[in-house]
């Protein structure tokens, strides 16, 4: 049995293992801390720091390819384990590009493709710079390790700088700026791209998000056939730039005259494909595999004219106890998930529903009423 | 979370922990070897013999309640489960009538539901009498343990009975025979029972024996309504009689004038609802450990007009090298799934492929084509 290597073990490396099983593909799991969602389904888990050289040399004796399902893991690390003739996709140097925001920005502006302004900022004053060329209000990132919401600020005057400015460069993090764009949708499309360079895309979905955190995706997106046929291309393009293996989930703004805008990518499953599972005839897992396997790609149409997924998102803190879970799984057709996190955080994803219907405003009825009955 | 042990670690209790994964139940697999296609895919191993009382101990002491994938377990071993209060489903009063074929179709007779004639033999003149009585052929049956043809014999004339005893009474079994019918399909039927006996079934297929092995399954099955009606009935009844809780697959013949009759029964997951994985709303393992953990039965509907299983079996002795692998996976929407067992045996169940599609006749060319690229 071929043994694939994932780096992290939480619900994006859980849902891979479920789909590894399926192919007969075995998964080694390597995870900061020991009873992770992944880990405790394979016998092969390693737990330790990524940057333990110990921890990872034992876990690339175990493995015949590397993936990953967070991209904060170091391109340094990847790249060790390539040193060793280890096959890893996404690759140390696309993933190198995409962890830093900066970085990724530049090198999808060097293609060629439309995204709001961005410029770096080395101090508080850069940042004021900025406003006076964009306009308020700007957003200030993080250039790594932001996910949710954490390592973004939205400023809207010259007061909300210097608070933002010392939040985000706690630690000594690097940050950037960028222009505030008035979207109408925020949009999202899960590319798949082979090792042969062979590219396919699920349908264009759009996500609702609420305080900076993935809350609902609707597909197909409720957006003309162009905007959705230009975010396709824009998307397949921009994973093309970072000569990206294995599926991304790409992330792009539609403003109000339509104009389709990049936002950002994670080289990797997304929150926003969890939906492919039941929803379209090729899960995002299955495909991610397929493509760092160097397997034919799977068909990524849609199973049901709609499909709308809801995430079950933590509402205090403290050791999980889900209740609710039987009301929500009597609703008719509701696919509910749980990723077994043992700790709560607000806003911390600990599942997601998924239902199938005829139109949209159908699947959503009902996948909100099976997320309600949820406590977290 | 909840964990959910299994009696056994083959390819049914891996789609169980796979649908386990969802629900955020963890699953503990006690299985006689290890490294066992569900048994690598928990921390929650136990290797030894179900009737070792030390294994079982160390195995009842990490389970909240406890199902099986193999109705070869003694109903004792279930018995003593029972006895230190954990809940087992399917029970162990169900197991010990199914697991006696004998036991089994007289309590389906009292029921008064129709099946073909049968009756226990003792020596091979009991089989002539028999043969007097219902005509020729006969089929000869152990009572216990026989899967896939490895325990059954069709006798067709008198020459036939001793060679046939000889075999089938190795190592003191007992048998039965039954009388040989002349019927135009078999079909099944998934029927799905809660704790509190609320029931609900999948739609009634067609299976295609080779070999005594099934080889192909085909959802709906093309019979006449009338008679995929009288299915349903027939094996709800059936799963009622034995007061199973949880899914069970009912086999069925139907004769050339509509007649359906019972043949048997699995207390379990069975190789005739694996399509509906990807072709019903809820698998029929999602939906068995629903009914197991006593919650709500979910929606067992089609997905597509037409769904068809093509089973991969083993087609030599050894260790398993599959190859062709990702020629099946290129045929469009074929679903390949392998069990990863390490060793292969002719006529060995190593994976399934399944095809969702309009009509079954294109179902089965594709289910076909892949299945036909994969060695094993």
């Amino acid at each position: 049995m071929i043994q694939l290597g994932i780096l992290g073990g939480g619900q994006l490396a859980q849902m891979l293992t479920q789909a590894a099983i399926t192919l007969g593909v075995e998964t080694v799991i390597f995870e900061r801390s020991p009873d992770s969602p992944a880990g405790r389904r394979t016998q092969r888990e390693v737990v330790g720091a990524w940057t333990d050289a110990a921890a990872l040399e034992s876990f690339a004796v175990q493995c015949d390819l590397v993936t990953l399902e967070n991209e904060f893991v170091d391109a340094s690390v990847l790249q060790q384990l390539e040193a060793r003739g280890l096959e890893v996709y996404p690759s140390s140097a696309t993933l190198a590009v995409i962890q830093d925001k900066l970085l990724q920005k530049q090198r999808i502006a060097a293609a060629g493709l439309a995204l709001p302004p961005f410029r770096a900022v080395a101090t508080p004053d850069d940042v004021l710079r900025a406003a006076h060329d964009y306009g308020w209000p700007l957003i200030l990132k993080a250039r790594r390790e932001g996910y949710d919401g954490y390592g973004n600020a939205t400023l809207r005057t010259g007061v909300d700088v210097v608070p933002a400015w010392e939040r985000l460069t706690y630690g000594g993090r690097q940050l950037l700026v960028e222009a505030f764009v008035p979207f109408m949708h925020e949009l999202a499309v899960m590319i798949l791209r082979g090792r042969d360079g062979a590219m396919q895309a699920y349908p264009v979905v759009e996500t609702v998000q609420q305080n900076h955190i993935c809350h609902m995706v609707r597909a197909p997106a409720p957006v003309a056939p162009a905007v959705a046929a230009h975010a396709v291309v824009l998307a397949q393009q921009a994973v093309q730039a970072v000569n990206g293996v294995g599926i991304f989930g790409v992330e792009l703004f539609v403003l109000a005259d339509g104009t389709v805008l990049y936002n950002e990518m994670a080289p990797r499953p997304h929150n926003s494909g969890h939906y492919t599972i039941e929803g379209c005839v090729t899960s995002q897992f299955e495909n991610h595999l397929r493509a760092v396997l160097g397997w034919p790609l799977g068909a990524t149409r849609l199973r049901a004219p709609a499909v709308v997924m809801v995430n079950l998102l933590g509402q205090r803190n403290g050791p999980a106890h889900p209740q609710g879970i039987r009301a929500a799984l009597a609703v008719d057709g509701a696919h509910v998930h749980l990723y077994g996190k043992r700790e709560v955080r607000v806003g911390r994803k600990m599942g997601h529903v998924t239902v199938l219907a005829t139109s949209l405003a159908e699947a959503e009825v009902l996948a909100r009423q099976a997320a309600d009955q949820v406590e977290l």
